[in-house]
């Protein structure tokens, strides 16, 4: 399997906490390696920990870079593919198929995107050329990435599973 | 086309502004017809119609409801159909087809939701059972359902339109 990230620039920590928490929560179910986070945000990076801890995914990666900009130039000089979602972009329908051995970063922005990634991104895709949500558009990401397999994904280091009801919860122990 | 309207239960208007936004926005862009809010956020509902005047989608409703349950209670009442997106319900890779033809009332909590919508919906479906996010959750559901082609979807009301791009941006008029 290749190594797929997400790298979530323009975080702002007021706004953005239940947002940008929910791209890194996404990054982890549909199966990609781990989150890059632009800037600075304990709180975002704790709520997803303590998710990794209960749910499973120690190999997760949770990271922090300074900036965005650096972090896709040398993911590109290590030989990988950086996918920038935009709706600006070709719409995904059209989109030329990604190859599929390289490492993959996955460029989510918040409200604005320096035009630096549209230029240096090797791909701009857009899921859907409509204003709506980079949670959403992530998710749809990788959802094709993984041609909807990756929703049965399971973790095997989880302390806790669910056991899927007709109604009602279940939540047991995993081991 | 059948009606497929969604309905946000539990909106925390400080905490939940941003999510609740792009969950109206995924349901504009993935082809639902309407949106309902459970309690009251002018700044939400402002936004989201915002967004319909300039992108188009001004057939698209936009609600608010006190009590979800009564909504819930009567669209069934109605002939419709209640489907409430869970990470507890059964996987969407193992979950029954929904028949075609009636109206679709997709719901989606924030937090905590109450046990009353797993026994009175039709169905509790996973997109995953794991942690991630309502957004992601109704998007998927909903491209599963449009069979990925709401993506293609135009809106003849628009303003405003995207000409995708390989690389930066290009909106114009789109009369």
């Amino acid at each position: 399997m290749r190594k797929v990230y997400v790298l979530r620039l323009g975080h702002r920590p007021k706004r953005d906490k239940r947002v940008t928490t929910h791209v890194a929560l996404v990054a982890r179910a549909f199966n990609a390696n781990g989150f890059v986070l632009e800037g600075d945000d304990s709180h975002v990076l704790a709520a997803v920990r303590g998710v990794l801890e209960r749910w499973g995914g120690m190999g997760f990666a949770i990271e922090s870079t300074r900036d965005g900009k650096t972090y896709v130039r040398e993911w590109k000089r290590a030989g990988g593919i950086v996918a920038h979602l935009t709706m600006y972009g070709i719409n995904i329908a059209n989109a030329p198929r990604i190859p599929q051995r390289k490492p993959l970063l996955v460029v989510v922005g918040a409200e604005k995107v320096d035009p630096w990634f549209y230029h240096n991104a090797d791909y701009n895709i857009a899921i859907g050329n409509q204003p709506h949500s980079e949670v959403a558009a992530l998710a749809i990401f990788l959802d094709r990435l993984g041609n909807g397999k990756e929703l049965g994904k399971r973790f095997p280091d989880a302390r806790i599973r669910i056991i899927p009801q007709k109604a009602g919860k279940r939540v047991v122990r995993a081991n």
